[in-house]
This record gives structure tokens, sequence and C-alpha cells, in this order.
């Protein structure tokens, strides 16, 4: 690439976005040039947007959503069943159980899944968090959690972390179901359409 | 989409992400979830790489193509032929033929083609800054243009363009050429190999 015809900063622009999943130089170089045409100020409002992003979210203490308050408003809700707590891989698997509008209690994101292969291990999730935040609802008598429903991906990786689950929330005594196979299998939980989901909710099964 | 599910931060940037050419709202959510999780500062660093572009970058009094110092630094190089002015529609075209590391001479970036269906017509291009460009070389006798290479896509609008350039520069008794049919039709000049440009540029012909 000629040094003399792309200024420092739209190649530093090309890298950054490179970086980003399924987006190849090609596809950066793309995009930063139609943010140059200046459109519409899209490339100052995806700044800004960014941003906001960093400086207002973070994770819910609690549930470990996205958030911009802490705890976020689902787990500060009292209209939610706060006895209920589904277990998640990440936020975009919470807002798909969100759009059915069927399940109303609380979540907890673990922030991936179990992949020994890719090096991720159970020190790497939110399962330490699990383990403390069932305890402590348990100790407290308040907000007693009495069921953890599993709905890791239908994938290899999502059924093992649910196998893991299961195993480690046992001396826990607490109810832990799966959410029914209605799903199909090798799937992604996210692209799940809302009545899959409410039929594999409604069929959640005892383990 | 639950709104409590999802922060207005991240639902904004969500939105404008997706404004982007080639990103639907789905592939939006995924980079924002992507880059909510923080990895290595990169929705810091594409937001300093946008405010840099923003403020950094504008195009070259010249030839139009996208610059930090004006004139840019093709214009300003006095190792380069100043007498030849290779037409282009976009930066990235400009690139494809800087790659071939054959082409010595000027550009001039259009900012698009003529097509009339989409409602963009000559003066929503540089084409009259092109004409006053090659008057005035004409008059102050130096850096005097001596040809007009057309290097417009080969497609239905670039064919267009480059048909209405010839006309449209008859008066200015300056020689027009284009870039000779090696391109593969129904291409984008930007994808072309280096070799397949080369010989373009090679066996380019008299209009």
């Amino acid at each position: 690439m000629g040094n003399a015809a792309v200024p420092p900063s739209v190649t530093t622009l090309i890298e950054t976005l490179a970086e980003l999943p399924g987006i190849g130089p090609k596809s950066a170089s793309r995009l930063a040039f139609y943010l140059l045409r200046g459109k519409s100020d899209l490339a100052l409002r995806i700044g800004d947007a960014l941003k906001s992003l960093v400086e207002h979210t973070r994770f819910c203490s609690v549930c470990h959503n996205v958030t911009e308050a802490d705890p976020c408003p689902i787990c500060a809700d009292p209209q939610r069943d706060h006895s209920l707590v589904c277990v998640v891989e990440e936020p975009m698997d919470l807002l798909a159980l969100e759009r059915t509008e069927q399940y109303r209690g609380d979540y907890h994101v673990l922030h991936g899944a179990l992949s020994p292969l890719e090096g991720i291990f159970a020190e790497d999730l939110r399962i330490a968090e699990l383990e403390t935040r069932i305890r402590r609802s348990q100790a407290e008598g308040q907000r007693n959690i009495r069921e953890v429903i599993l709905a890791t991906n239908p994938t290899g990786e999502g059924d093992y972390t649910a196998a893991y689950l299961i195993q480690r929330l046992k001396p826990l005594e607490v109810r832990v179901t799966r959410l029914g196979r209605g799903l199909p299998m090798g799937g992604d939980l996210e692209y799940a359409d809302a009545i899959t989901l409410t039929r594999a909710l409604e069929a959640r099964q005892e383990m």
C-alpha cells in the first residue's frame, strides 16, 4: 500500500477496525473510506457511542449482564421472580430469552462456555460467582434461589458447560433444570426464534 | 428487544454501527457485544482512530484524495510526473493503482461515478474541479497537464462517466486516454491485481 496515498490516521483506523471479528483488512478499508466521506457525521457518532459505551457500561455485580446501573434493571426489578436464575453464555443469549416475553426470572451470564481446546476453563467464566450467589441467597434466606435453569447453547461446548455446572452445583442442593430439547442441535441460542425458545422453557427438564 | 436487558449506550452503538454499509442490525449487535468484552481496549482505540480521522483528514485541494496535508504528498512530490493525471472514482481505486508501483503521475478523485438512476449527476462529482485544474495548468504553463488517463471502473456507470468526461474535456484540447481493456468486465477496479492493472496502464488507448 503506497504510504503517500494513505494518511496515517486512515491506516490506523483500518488496522483497528480489522481487529473486529468478521472484518478483514479489505472490509476495514471499505468502512474507513465510507466513514471518510463523512455522510451524516457517522464517524463522530460512532466515536461518541464507543466513548459512551466505555464510560457508562459495566457488568452487573449480581448477574454479570451488561448494564449502566448496578445492580442491573433486571436484578433490581421487584416484579421479577428472583428465585429463578437462568444461566446463559453471553448477554446476547439473555436478549433472545427476553424476547420471548415468557421468562420473568433472573439471569446469570457466564461470559463464555468451557472449551479446553481453546483454553477456556471454569476459572475464566463467572462460575464461582454463580456458586457464591446461590450460597449467599440460601444463607440470607431472602431471595432464596430455588431453581437454576441451564440455558447454555445446544453445542458441544454448551453441553459440556451444562454438564460441568450440574456436577459443580450438586453440593448446593438447588434444583437444576435445563432448557428442553426443542432447540435445534448445533445451532446458536441467539438465533432461535421466540416460539422455539418458549417451548424449550416450558419443556425444561429435571437433571 | 427487552429494554431492561440492553443499556441505552449499547443500543445507541448498535444503531450507529448498523448505519455502516454491509453491517445489518445482527452484525452490529455482535460487534457491540464484542467491544463490550473490552479486549485490549479496542473500543477506545477505534474511538480514538475515528476522532483522529475526523480531525486530521481532509481532501487534497488539487486531486481530492484523502490527505492530512494539503496539497497531498502525491501532488507535492517533485519526483512525480505532474503532466499526467489519472482520473479515478474513489480513493481506494487510487490505492489499487499505487500498488502497481508502475504509475508515477498524479491523480484526480471524482468521488463517485455518474448514475442518473441513483441521482448522481456531474455536479455531484469533482468534474468541474478537473476542468479548472487542467485550464489552470494550461494558463500557467507550469505543470502543464498533457494527458488525462480515465481509470473509472469497468462497469456501466464507470463507462458512462468516462464517455461523459471525454465529451466534457474535448474543448480543453488535452490528450485523453483510457485504461486498456485488460480489465475484467463487470469487476471493481479496487479488486484488480497489480499485474492486470499494469497491463491495462501499458495498453491504454487514445480516445
